[in-house]
């Protein structure tokens, strides 16, 4: 993969991949209903901000584009069993999704949940078995950092911790963050890793220095989340603006203030920014993405 | 592993094991409810029956005990997690499991689904990262086949054909049969395969052998599940018997008759010890497990 692309030619690299590979993974499923459902909310159109991540970090240590693919539709898949999972009656009863109505409404709860818990599957096979110049011993450390990013020590630990203190505030903003962290946080943190790792790279400073810079923009990114479904149309989100009001959940700008989070999120893409500061022009392409994360919460 | 271990050893030992392990992967899980839902339904005294076949497997091919603790608890882990989400009230809506309340009655609904989920990673996350003499190549091959056996080509696509064909009695005997090969044959299979490759056996004529030795044994195991509901007390069962009935759900002994089910039963189990009848005395402890399962029906 080049080194020196554009942040135009990145998305329209990711999306055109995607849209390409995503479809395959699928093509042989022995559940028709099943292939449908899960075709309907992983190919509406996401912004794959998870896998330009990948696809950008790749492209600063000129990974392979092969190589790239599998983790950046893997990463795509469990985003998009969480979606559909999170938008359950049960937990935040989300009835719109990128415009269209959520997978239970569609297919039924029952059905919703299969079809997380199959993407949520399949992603783990694909790094295992699909085809690729990957060597063994990447794709199991790309299959430990992705479950341990998602699963009981990572996302699904923020998300239960997000349900049990949902109605508190009386929770302190660590401990907010921490759980922001969890939920988001370390599946794009993981994101970063799994580019690296398509790579030859193996510099440990680098390999830190990008865990930090993850760890900032999955926060910043949360937070502009709450922000946005305070104050963004539904129209422009999507999905129904105020759904964290509507489920009385205490959010970053619910318990510091609007100025203070908005403060925030620019703190914490500038604290992003200085972690790379020292790869110079290699991490070029990083600091296009954070400007388009910046600007997605203007 | 020691090769010629008796019935009652093997119980004991997978228990012991299980016992001993389980509680290890879940240790440090930063949100403390969910770990507690966790644990509530994985160390609930289940048969084990999928372990138990990956320990029997493993020890006909001598293979290390430590190399089977991380294939046997992944498999309990995910058979745990699909547990669950069948219990669900859009799913089965069982209240009972092992003479307990469900996970959903215990912790409500949207616990219940992301304890679900988190044994769902955790299970990958163990084989990819748990500290054993594993080659990282059995290691992929591992989650390979399971994922392959649980995800969208198996147990998933069953589950979505069972809602979907549910209440459909035109349904045809071979249909039926091919939903419960995905739906539980798929698993139990994958355990005997991944109880080979925790050993050093690459012959491939065993391996087909105990490929299909498992499809049969998965198939009785499934068709005797749906007699039970139908035959055995609750109290036996540990769950609400007639949970199908209720369900209005169409199982092999409704469709073709309680008699010639039975007479399925047996013969599925009499093809499987035919498949591994040429591997003599070796094969000798699947066929007590075959004999205790048979039990289970009686």
């Amino acid at each position: 993969m080049k080194t020196d692309m554009t942040l135009n030619e990145l998305f329209e690299l990711c999306s055109n991949r995607l849209e390409k590979l995503l479809p395959v993974y699928l093509r042989d499923i022995p559940s028709l209903d099943l292939k449908t459902a899960m075709e309907y909310t992983l190919l509406n159109g996401g912004k794959h901000i998870r896998p330009l991540l990948i696809y950008a970090t790749g492209s600063m240590f000129a990974a392979p584009l092969e190589n790239l693919d599998i983790p950046a539709s893997s990463v795509e898949l469990i985003h998009t069993y969480s979606l559909i999972h999170d938008d359950l009656p049960c937990m935040d009863n989300a009835d719109l999704r990128r415009g269209k109505p959520t997978s239970h409404k569609v297919y039924g709860e029952g059905m919703a949940i299969l079809t997380g818990d199959a993407l949520h599957t399949l992603a783990m096979q694909i790094i295992a078995t699909h085809p690729s110049p990957l060597t063994i011993d990447k794709r199991l450390r790309m299959i430990a950092a992705l479950s341990q990013a998602c699963g009981p020590y990572g996302m699904a630990a923020g998300q239960a911790l997000d349900i049990i203190v949902m109605n508190d505030d009386t929770i302190s903003e660590d401990l907010l963050l921490n759980i922001y962290q969890l939920k988001t946080g370390a599946l794009l943190s993981a994101c970063i890793e799994l580019g690296r790792l398509a790579s030859k790279d193996d510099d440990e400073i680098h390999q830190r220095a990008l865990k930090e810079f993850g760890n900032y923009i999955g926060l910043a990114f949360q937070i502009q989340d709450d922000i946005l479904d305070i104050e963004a149309t539904s129209e422009a989100l999507g999905k129904h603006q105020g759904t964290d009001a509507k489920n009385k959940k205490i959010t970053y700008p619910k318990l510091v203030g609007m100025t203070t989070a908005k403060e925030k999120v620019q703190s914490l893409y500038q604290q992003a920014l200085e972690a790379i500061n020292f790869m110079g022009h290699q991490a070029q392409i990083l600091r296009e993405l954070v400007e388009y994360m910046l600007e997605r919460g203007r």
